[in-house]
């Protein structure tokens, strides 16, 4: 039987945080010893609400290379590659533009939902209207039949399968594949300050770049119960901050109840509680770090693993491309 | 001083007629002696409103072909190229649709008339609404400074050189180049039938590879005055596609003048006038039809041509895709 293929990615906008790791980067190791998997950095989705900041996307393409090797995502079996490097996406993009109506794409939930959040109600441009499109361009180029996604990101895989169906229909082919999504089952790690989510724009994030200095005062910040005013009152577990990371990073679940037991009754201090977090993310941490630091020196042989990776994805989706043409009639050159 | 840059071309959905040669075909074969002449199939463009038949598109690309070595545009000075085959041209697409709103896209008077004509309103799909833009990524490619158009196109070359303009400003550069219309002096050819345009979903025009006996029934069927019922009658020449004809075709004019003259007067018949128009026609078709023949025999060497000529169209746009992916931090490989 064929290998499932798995395709992912970010928007390289910023470094990797622990929210990702829980998020998708701990499943994306786990994945990459069954499945074909591709890891794209998406420099031209990232471009759909930074193009007037194009340095940020490009300075943070190689921070994420390097968060990717630091957590373990291995080159020998994730290709790892640059979304603008593979330029028979933009061209499968422009062929699917054809097969959406305007109104179906503003009936995308989650493009309405981000239009209304980022108040871009007058001045949406074409191009974030049409991302779903591009993400159906990259998914397809690489015939990738898994997609890990968010419950928000449903209707991406939707409108991916819609662009699939009327594309072979139109043209009696099977050439594109239909893609299912794999629903993270991760919880959402909240930010430090108690916000239900990790987010660059938050302000409340952990990276997985951070120093422990640097870790040990955003744990030192962290939200905990604000009526827990002296050492001796009982706190809050529920809604506590410190205990959800605990309950997610600590591997020692029984200690971690015993916390919880002794919080609630009084007696613990928020800053021994918090000391204890910094103990199990520092060991968390520790193998990222040293994965990390191995890569770190040689930047340049960071960004040649993108590029190789490129390469071996622009091959594949070339391939792809040409039965696209092909069944389109275009195929000028046999 | 650099010569100016001339980009045209065709959607190649059928073969071309009177009304194109009159319309831009000779100026075509004069501009290539001046200019750096660059003519698009443009095949993707033609695929926006006939994705269900890429069949007809393809088998026009050749005919098209064919069509513009027969009129005398010499590949040679001209670059006749594949608008697919120029891969470039989606990547820049891809990019100049965050630089436009979709509001201003939908304000486009052309697309506007179009998208009401073609009775697309709740079915526009998101490729014909961005077909401007796709535009000028045709045109920007090639640095193209100007720009044949019919008075309805203008607001392409207006949307084009905002895309240029606010590129420009964004990325601090002076990269792109704006264009200007050339607004084509020539008059609109009416069709046999007397509708006042020719077109080849009218069903009313004479093509260019026409044989003799297919030109002679078309002129015989042409629209006179109805009015004009015996020779001996008096007709009328205003609104006589006819003389319409002979006024463009007809090198003696004053023959011309006597013609219109004796045919208000009465005593001249419908079919001597049209056999004039034959003989017109003919004689202008004569050398059209021998270059036609020379090249016809050799279909394969007519699409080495148009191959050859995506080639270096796609040497030129890709040198112009280098420099805006440099100013947008896209460099990654130098």
């Amino acid at each position: 039987m064929k290998k499932d293929i798995v395709l992912t990615g970010d928007r390289p906008t910023g470094p990797l945080h622990l929210g990702h790791y829980v998020g998708s980067l701990v499943s994306r190791v786990e994945m990459q010893q069954k499945y074909d998997q591709f890891v794209m950095l998406a420099d031209v989705q990232a471009l759909t609400d930074n193009y007037e900041n194009p340095q940020k996307v490009r300075e943070n393409v190689g921070e994420v290379v390097l968060d990717y090797l630091a957590v373990g995502i291995d080159p020998q079996k994730t290709t790892i590659f640059i979304q603008s490097l593979v330029p028979q996406l933009f061209e499968l993009t422009v062929y699917y533009l054809n097969l959406v109506t305007l109104n179906r794409a503003l009936r995308n939930p989650t493009v309405k939902t981000e239009i209304k959040q980022k108040n871009m109600e007058e001045n949406v441009s074409l191009g974030f209207v049409s991302y779903p499109v591009s993400q159906a361009a990259d998914i397809t180029a690489f015939k990738g039949t898994l997609v890990p996604v968010g419950q928000d990101q449903l209707p991406m895989i939707e409108q991916t399968n819609e662009i699939v169906r009327t594309f072979n229909r139109l043209y009696q082919t099977d050439v594109l594949v239909e893609a299912k999504a794999v629903l993270t089952k991760a919880q959402r790690l909240p930010g430090i300050d108690g916000a239900a989510k990790m987010g660059k724009s938050l302000g409340n994030a952990i990276y997985l770049c951070d120093s422990s200095k640097q870790l040990s005062e955003k744990v030192m910040r962290m939200y905990t119960d604000p009526g827990h005013v002296h050492v001796a009152d009982p706190g809050k577990v529920e809604g506590n901050i410190v205990f959800a990371y605990l309950d997610i990073f600590d591997p020692e679940k029984e200690k971690v109840e015993e916390l919880k037991a002794h919080y609630r009754r009084g007696g613990l201090g928020d800053v021994v509680l918090k000391k204890r977090l910094i103990e199990v993310l520092e060991a968390f941490l520790a193998p990222i770090r040293q994965r990390r630091a191995e890569f770190a020196g040689d930047r340049a042989q960071v960004m040649r693993i993108a590029l190789e990776g490129s390469k071996k994805a622009e091959a594949i989706a070339a391939n792809t491309l040409a039965q696209v043409r092909a069944v389109m009639k275009l195929d000028y050159i046999k």
